[in-house]
């Protein structure tokens, strides 16, 4: 393939092995300048500290490092809480949902810089390289895409140490590293080693975030969650900004082990993979938010919510951001949250989030109409006509059936 | 309303209060002989022992009593479980698979002992009433149907036992009953009492079968189940029944505090109620199928089955079962099950089942495509096409709105 | 059933004979004021004349008629239309999308004149007393609901005739009426008479408003429809609000036969009826809808709106208008509309309309892209790297099964 | 890209100017044997004529003619048709439909010949490509797979032409071909020429099958299919076989201008392409299937039939048809079909296909019961109850907004 010409690239930089070999590559095969783009999605102080001096010493001419932190949780997950999503039953989107947020923010830097170009470092293999190409599509068409691991020839940590001490790049990242991780506000994700093989149980290295439940605190603790339009506006009387209260959440679930999660999983690109996921607070806010909407949403809606959350997580997980049709789903979850308002009290141990008290203003549950034998808005007799129309169709063909005979 | 012409009825009986006045009341109001007929789908030993002596005191001309649980567990429970259903994304179901076998079995006497109508001890706020009458439609449309709770004047336990004592029906029935149980092989629930007030925690009476978790052995337990074509077929090396696997992991389960779920959910007729559900072996076989499903599953596969769960929860929960939309949607499982072959570890500990080991010979997984660099199904080049044409639509719309400014 | 106590009523007032039966029925047997409330939804010319004398002659205190034709043309039909919702996949919901907005101008009639109740003139056996007592649940639960067909003794025509001329009111209904119909802008609908017998074929009389196809004119016609975001905003070069725009379709549709349906369908009540559908220009207006979505909605968006429009047929035939659900399916077809710009030319000839041009500023078609050996967005080779990963699983799976034997 | 090597390949071959030119084209660049294989499918005499001859003039070893006319109907598209499928609401899938079956057939010659390797002549923009090659990679996954579209340099006819006149192979192909067609027995597609620009009408070169709506006889005509399970076993009180009965009511519809579509749809491949389709035949029985339906299907079934066959559609058209998610689909469908009995009378008549009577044993439909005011089976009280409970939650909800004011 021959390389596009390229002026100048924004480059979504991590401060890894892998986007550190990407700044000088990017100067020798594309003779262009590198501007560095980090994106503050809550990875961390040992993630983020003196990474823009990093990326000058890797060669790049400028580093642009932008919080995105509440925007995140704001304008990306909590949308997608709303629609109940859960990717094939288990997995919380975690790194789904960072990456539109981080290529918007970079194709912003881009704007900015005049770049022509953008670069990411995914490999060829997963998620994250449609994820991003994907928001690229959408909001820059007019932008080159360079995806290296796609394109060049290095294949293991080593080469990439030896390419980088070629040129005097100083890098502290060590020759092996078993695990692939990533990390952010919502969520921490391992691949890779033991649990390469699926009969292989995790041991404790899968885990870098969370408790081992086993190890959590043998004394329940319990939260309280505020909730407003399907969002977690307070916890424990406190008013939180969307983004402090997950962190505030995140310390109590990973306190009691909550939000473990090791699962095989279908890429979008048609094989499986293997990941373990921390997501502690998320795990506690998705057991308030279903809590509040056992007692607002009536039977039909809750069945399409429930539809809504598989279609969402389908979108999400495949990188259709900003699509209309994810616009279209997101659309109609904001419409169904929009009673969601309650508060919910749920109890960490060893492990789990459940909830053992909700109430809301909006609840249609009444304990006068569950439980008394006589009201005035039930009665018992109204049953009556209920099922005979209800079962009319079963009557009927079983009485076509009966008179064939 | 008056009363139907009856000569003989057979009412579902369970040796409870209700049932226990149901059959004089039956014969003083309907002047007809009443056959008492006992489902055994595993609601225990004390529930059943000396009921059929009991039926007969308390009017009843005949008794029959059958024994469902192989049946129950193979034929209703086990392709529901291949749809994955789990009403409103807790509830598995336990008293609503239940209802249609004991339906089928009751009209089979019916038809045995030549009665012209069938009776149930239903309330007439909750989704049982509907599920036998739907079933009576569907199975003996030409059967009366006579729901004593929404035609009597009864309204409280005490007037129920009155109602006994003045008839010199012998009863050993407790004046006060917090809670409204159901049990069977697959679960028991309980509802009343302190859980009316939604915001009122659960407390030890609440639970009937499982340990509490806080008191579960603090010794993680493992128990591994084979599965074929979506059926639990062995566990723990041993090969067993599908009555007796869920028999084997109820015990596990329960010692460890697995399968409570405390929830606020829409009946069909309209109302919200709470219940606390015990589905100490259900909990882990679902665990075990749905890991099954992450290695065998392709993408959009899941993503079906994932409806078809939501799809057949509601066709359960809703007493559908003997429809031809139920039994479309549990072929659609089937097929999808065809594949679902493989073994599971599921881990116990204080309330949790999680799986950590699983595999099977129909995985799609493979160490070799989702982690190597090269190989020769999955070549890194590929995303670029791929990628390419998955985001055409994105890449266009972005540039003919670019081209209209 | 005891009748409820009642000061004032506002009764669905049509001017036929049974409404005129209602207004003196209700002061008999409720001994209460009648408010007749007359909503023009378009019904026509000849049923509306002279409406309100005829009520004050029946007996109500006062009458009010209220043009709704504008409203329920662009606040019920648009935003249904958006869905692509159409009953069991051919009744285009006439009398379901009107149903709405009477009862919630009713309702605005009970609350002006400090009525106690709310009446209709639906049968027991239809989907209307659903429709109506559905929106009334939602508008005004404090309002007492009379429904007189499902309580008084009169069956017949004849009967009904009787009832007046024994109270001296006049009428000039006839004593045979073969159809029961249903009119207003947006469809008129004929049930009864030889359409009983599905084994019969519809005669000339089942029609009321459009020209035999046969007898149409020879001479195709063409009109021009200009859509923005999913509404049509102009015909044949002319700006038009949304109800004269469909005035203006229907005339022309009329005359070319355009929008007959004979549909056996299944009501809400659980028995199946058939009705002939007349909707002329309402055809039109779908057709248009539908080819602009061709040129602009992406694969994945046309699925899901499809899935809306089964949906949302179900909600509004089955008088869901005012729920939350409702408000969330519309949302998502709102939001996918956003984009539905475009011009479209329909051929009218012999009963069918079709589009034969279409063009959209949005449009996503390339003639480019489409037919081109080479282009600088797609790249054919893409298509290998495509197909590889879309076919993976297959391949996997396959290999898999090949490695077995 | 380097060549694979291949000692032997099986090539569908059609006849035309492009799977002539492939074949020797595959000599020189593979240096291997090529065996040709012909689907018929019923795309007529003139195509199928001499193409034995031809193939072995153009270099192929050997060539293969295999009918598989009755078993694509009965095995690929009866199936298809139960679901109800019709691709973005209008394509009845005339093409998608036949590629599965071709590729089987041509796996199954591959087997028998011992070749190494398969090839289309799929251009790399279209969906076929990936039909073909989806079939392969689950049926011969260990098959090579060679795309000369894809591959070589000639991108036009007239290169075409000029390739087999170097090499003296004979060819009747004209230099000009304005559009691009596919035929089988159940449709005939047009693309290309004047239809690239969406805003073009079509001109009667665009349709090459059907007479013209406007020039169909100006007496209606009526046929009669009698349906079992879903499937045509008869027409006009004759017994035949699928395919019979399809070339029987293509004749019939084509004299009447039936089955005409225009369409701009979403190719899978990312790009919209603009086509004509005739479907005489197969819309007359899609309009038959569903009028059984409309009798015998109750209303949540009916709705289930048509997400499944929006959902069959889209299978369908992106070439899955060999997967467990279509056999699932399937399934479901067939599960439906089992109650599909019935006789429906067509009216054709300049272009339309409309059913004017239709029944069946197992109509759900029943006179009595919705006309009457009174019956056994329905009585107009019990809609009392049904209403009340069917809106118990817009009540409460009401209720609770009430209370909040």
């Amino acid at each position: 393939m021959s390389k596009v010409n390229v002026n100048k690239v924004v480059v979504a930089y991590s401060g890894g092995l892998d986007t550190s070999v990407i700044i000088p590559w990017l100067k020798e095969n594309y003779d262009c300048e590198v501007v560095a783009f980090v994106a503050d999605v809550g990875q961390g102080y040992y993630e983020l500290e003196g990474i823009e001096a990093k990326a000058i010493a890797s060669g790049a001419s400028e580093c642009y490092v932008m919080d995105l932190k509440e925007e995140m949780v704001a304008q990306y997950i909590n949308p997608t809480l709303k629609t109940g999503a859960c990717y094939e039953g288990k997995y919380l989107l975690g790194t789904s949902m960072a990456r539109p947020i981080i290529a918007k923010a970079q194709v912003e830097v881009a704007r900015k810089v005049g770049a022509d170009a953008l670069c990411h470092g995914c490999t060829g293999k997963g998620n994250d390289q449609v994820r991003f190409e994907g928001a690229f599509a959408a909001l820059a068409p007019d932008l080159k895409v360079i995806a290296p691991w796609r394109e060049w020839d290095l294949v293991s940590r080593e080469e990439c140490l030896d390419y980088l001490e070629e040129r005097n790049i100083p890098c502290s990242a060590s020759i092996t590293k078993i695990y692939s991780r990533d990390a952010n506000a919502w969520h921490l994700s391992t691949e890779g080693g033991v649990l390469e093989d699926t009969w292989n149980a995790t041991n404790a290295d899968c885990w870098a975030w969370t408790v081992d439940p086993e190890q959590a605190p043998n004394e329940a603790e319990y939260v309280t969650l505020k909730v407003e339009k399907g969002e977690v506006v307070a916890v424990d009387g406190e008013a939180m900004t969307p983004y402090n209260a997950l962190v505030y959440l995140n310390e109590k679930g990973a306190k009691h082990g909550v939000g473990r999660i090791d699962i095989v999983e279908n890429r979008l690109v048609g094989m499986k993979s293997r990941g373990c996921y921390e997501t502690p607070g998320g795990t506690i806010i998705m057991e308030a938010l279903r809590s509040v909407e056992q007692l607002v949403l009536d039977k039909t809606s809750f069945e399409f919510r429930e539809e809504l959350g598989v279609k969402a997580a389908q979108l999400v997980y495949d990188g259709r951001w900003f699509t209309p049709l994810c616009n279209s789903v997101l659309a109609a979850a904001e419409e169904l949250a929009k009673d969601v308002n309650g508060e919910v009290v749920i109890k960490l141990y060893k492990g789990q989030a459940m909830a053992t008290q909700k109430r809301s203003d909006n609840s249609l549950y009444s304990e006068e109409f569950a439980t008394f034998g006589a009201d005035e808005v039930y009665d018992q007799s109204h049953a009556d006509g209920f099922i005979r129309l209800y079962s009319l169709p079963s009557r009927i063909r079983a009485l076509n059936a009966a008179n064939k005979k």
